[in-house]
């Protein structure tokens, strides 16, 4: 029987827990905003080009919630790539702990975060395998097999070397 | 460029973190266990009513680490059902901070733990769309309607106020 009684939370779809303190989601509307109050973010780290909403930018003022925008187009065939740099500054702010708890988001949480959230996996030593795996449970029924191309292919060593040294990595559960 | 001078982590099919300190996956195996010893857990709780493998045993022992287990038999047309008391010990035992980091899972980590997940979810509060939305997400392709139904009639109230009083909910993020 559910709780008629309480409140249900309306929680962004797509929305999952990375590691510990990262969290990643489709687009959050303010019908979502009570429920991720509950996660006392401290950065939202957006992966979409265009301008964020006021809404939405009014939500994080009110909640000191800090802004991260590295706006990318998605890997769609045939001519349009993420850029690898881009992935890289958007990973350096992701796995930044003085930045978590942190929210990454896209619009459908499904490919630009979902390449994100593949590359945070190879900075974890995830085989490709499971990798790809989860990739494909968040883009659903959508999974662009250049994505995961791009998640393989993507050069991590510089990233992951720095981040070893700012003991940012391995990542905490 | 995969990183081939270090060793790839061999996560669990269908392993993800439920909130902070609580993960789900399918049946553990052996090239598992040294990804599973970097989550530090406390415990595991094991869905499947047959016996736990004698190397699954071993890894407990040498860990340190606590051994729940609850076993079901998983809802299957037409006449299998998971009782409700049966989840309601479980869920005592998934969500007892002094039990905790702890893995919970079954076989495939889709219908049983997908089934107590679930639960955990009412007792967060979240509506039913986003509960059988990653429900579906990990038991794809195989989703249960009786799973569903499952999630939907189990009357939480009883552990929900029990765990309030104890201070046990709301979950940490």
């Amino acid at each position: 029987m559910a709780h008629k009684s309480r409140n249900e939370w309306e929680v962004p779809e797509n929305f999952s827990m990375v590691v510990n303190n990262i969290f990643r989601s489709s687009f959050p509307r303010p019908e979502n905003f009570e429920f991720l109050k509950k996660l006392k973010l401290k950065s939202i780290l957006v992966l979409i080009p265009e301008p964020y909403p006021e809404e939405n930018m009014q939500f994080l003022k009110e909640n000191d919630i800090q802004f991260f925008q590295v706006g990318m187009s998605g890997n769609k065939e045939p001519f349009v790539n993420v850029p690898p740099e881009t992935i890289t500054k958007a990973l350096e702010i992701a796995i930044n702990p003085a930045n978590h708890p942190l929210l990454i988001h896209c619009n459908r949480g499904k490919h630009r975060t979902g390449c994100l959230s593949g590359c945070i996996r190879r900075l974890q030593n995830w085989s490709l395998t499971m990798i790809f795996d989860e990739y494909r449970r968040f883009a659903f029924p959508k999974a662009r097999p250049l994505d995961q191309q791009f998640i393989e292919l993507y050069d991590s060593r510089e990233v992951y070397e720095a981040a070893l040294k700012k003991k940012w990595l391995p990542l905490n559960w």
